[in-house]
């Protein structure tokens, strides 16, 4: 492939557009005339100033983010959300966790520090092989409000519908699955990524929160980076931001944009899932493991039954040029991540291989 | 210049080697033959896992580091660092703190949210010209720590010489001049620093701290990315971190390896800064605002002594080529930041700059 470059199937950090990239190369040592790298620019300078804008315009317009949402960049990644978010939202000190995997039980975990936090539903008993029914779900009455993670990077589940919160709010982690496909953002109360999975390089979330929601009135013990009206009322620059993952995911959003935006790339990963789980269902070597309602367009799982038989698939595979297949080390088999970035072709060259592999 | 770049004196992020930019730009698209960009790399992979190791051991080479101290890289500046220094090494709840600027201000507010934190000096009554005798004061007995700003951005100060702590431990922000000069590592409990002033991308703080000051006997409420313990027993890797930050900071530490080390940046760093000192002590027109026995070889702020006449020498200098010389918000008047990646060149063309539109 161009540039000797080879199809990279990671959970993330993961594939990015190569024209991005190519923008990225030329702007290294001089971002467009300014004499200098956006790695060395002032946050606060003008130049600087317009890059971040803009990010955020066309984050707006990918997403159609209402007004009455901020949009802020953060550090810390997901993991540092998982407090941030009870500490930010409990005022009952109540609210409803709906477990359908590893991310989300990090986050309940997580959350239980900081109020009385209930397991709505849990994905455990399939072994988080499918979504739980959450269509009729008894939401706690004073919860503050009920939080998913809406696609699973290890297990492979993604939510098909959003659950009844009967008008709690809903917040949703959308790491890997973050752009993916149109998303109502009215929906939720909040929405945060990390970046690094379906748009640019690690290190930063991109939080999408309910202007009401964002409180003045937390424990005056919170620190003050963990607050989200520091970041709100400081458009992310309370301090300096990953300015260089701003710019790059900027990049992206623009990338988006100009090739069809959400509904495109909607169209594109059912597509691009449909190759693989259409092999998987026939294959007789592997299978995936997720129920089929719940699968995953981003994340597929998929296991021969028999760890050695994985194992020897990975490395055949990755003989062949094919990097990041092995499955997390928590459960195990083989995942192929195909984000947006992952052309049609990656995805049929995979196959082809396995095909081949099985010795169809 | 090369590339038509041009004389870059901002306080951060600020100028990089162009060896090292270099470096990065032929690297984008495909990182050494892995046939990816490190941006798309899984950080759990055995090629970002070396670019990881590397840093480190090239860090560890470079400051002397003893084997009792853990080197971590952890998002969210130092202003997330103003919360965990209190948060994690606190154990009778009683530090104190040694204001002389802004950033050791903003520390020692942020720390009151935690005990009881005592102002053991302050450089205020000079308004931050000069850092306070710290040859003999009255650290408390019981206190947890001494804490430290080394090298203030905004007011242009340094410490010619450490506080006596009287045997207590010394928590030092280096944010701004870490990587400067030679450092005995072991002086101190732990250093910190945003790596955004003089090594490289904005969005890490690389902290050193000795193993014995990692606690696990937190309160149970820390949220887990904010204890020094969870970076630390996962080599950084606890979630992702800032993957790109820890490949550039490791080509600057390589950079820096093969161009003398620290004792070689501080002789370069003295040269510099005296030219720029030397200039300011003889004009007329600009005047230095820091007393000279505590001038940072940084940044160096200075005045005309007249609001109107500073902003237009701003605006001179940015006609002339000379970016973000304009000094903080906070302060006013100007400011030259020249960190080790400064060429002597530079500071020379300033000057001469200068003393041309002083008329000199």
């Amino acid at each position: 492939m161009e540039y000797g470059r080879i199809f990279n199937f990671s959970a993330g950090p993961a594939i990015m557009p190569v024209e991005v990239l190519e923008e990225v190369a030329a702007e290294v040592l001089n971002y467009r005339g300014s004499g200098m790298s956006v790695m060395e620019m002032s946050h606060r300078s003008k130049v600087f100033e317009t890059i971040r804008n803009e990010a955020e315009a066309d984050l707006r317009i990918l997403m159609g983010i209402p007004d009455n949402y901020k949009v802020l960049f953060i550090q810390g990644g997901a993991t540092l959300q998982f407090a941030m978010v009870p500490i930010n939202l409990l005022q009952n000190g109540v609210a409803d966790y709906i477990v359908t995997g590893a991310w989300s039980e990090k986050a309940y975990k997580e959350a239980r520090k900081y109020g009385k936090i209930n397991l709505l539903a849990s994905g455990k008993a399939s072994n988080y092989s499918a979504i739980p029914d959450v269509s009729d779900l008894p939401v706690s009455p004073d919860a503050d409000y009920v939080y998913i993670c809406e696609n699973e990077t290890i297990h492979g589940t993604t939510y098909s519908e959003l659950p009844n919160t009967r008008g709690k709010i809903l917040v949703s982690d959308q790491s890997s699955m973050f752009l993916s496909k149109p998303c109502n953002v009215a929906d939720y109360g909040m929405i945060y990524a990390g970046v690094q999975k379906n748009v640019g390089p690690a290190g930063m979330v991109v939080a999408i929160i309910r202007e009401d929601l964002i409180r003045k009135d937390l424990d005056p013990k919170t620190p003050v980076y963990l607050r989200y009206d520091t970041h709100a009322e400081n458009d992310s620059m309370y301090n300096t931001p990953n300015s260089w993952a701003i710019y790059v995911c900027g990049k992206v959003f623009k990338y988006l944009l100009r090739n069809g935006g959400l509904a495109e790339m909607d169209k594109r990963n059912i597509e691009k899932a449909k190759i693989l789980y259409d092999y998987l269902d026939e294959s007789k070597l592997f299978h995936g493991t997720v129920a089929a309602k719940d699968r995953s367009l981003m994340n597929v799982p998929f296991v021969t039954g028999d760890a050695e038989k994985d194992a020897a698939a990975v490395k055949a595979m990755k003989e062949a040029g094919f990097e990041n297949l092995k499955g997390h080390k928590s459960v195990g088999g083989l995942r192929a991540s195909i984000y947006n970035a992952m052309p049609k072709e990656g995805v049929e060259a995979l196959v082809d291989f396995l095909k081949k592999y099985e010795g169809v």
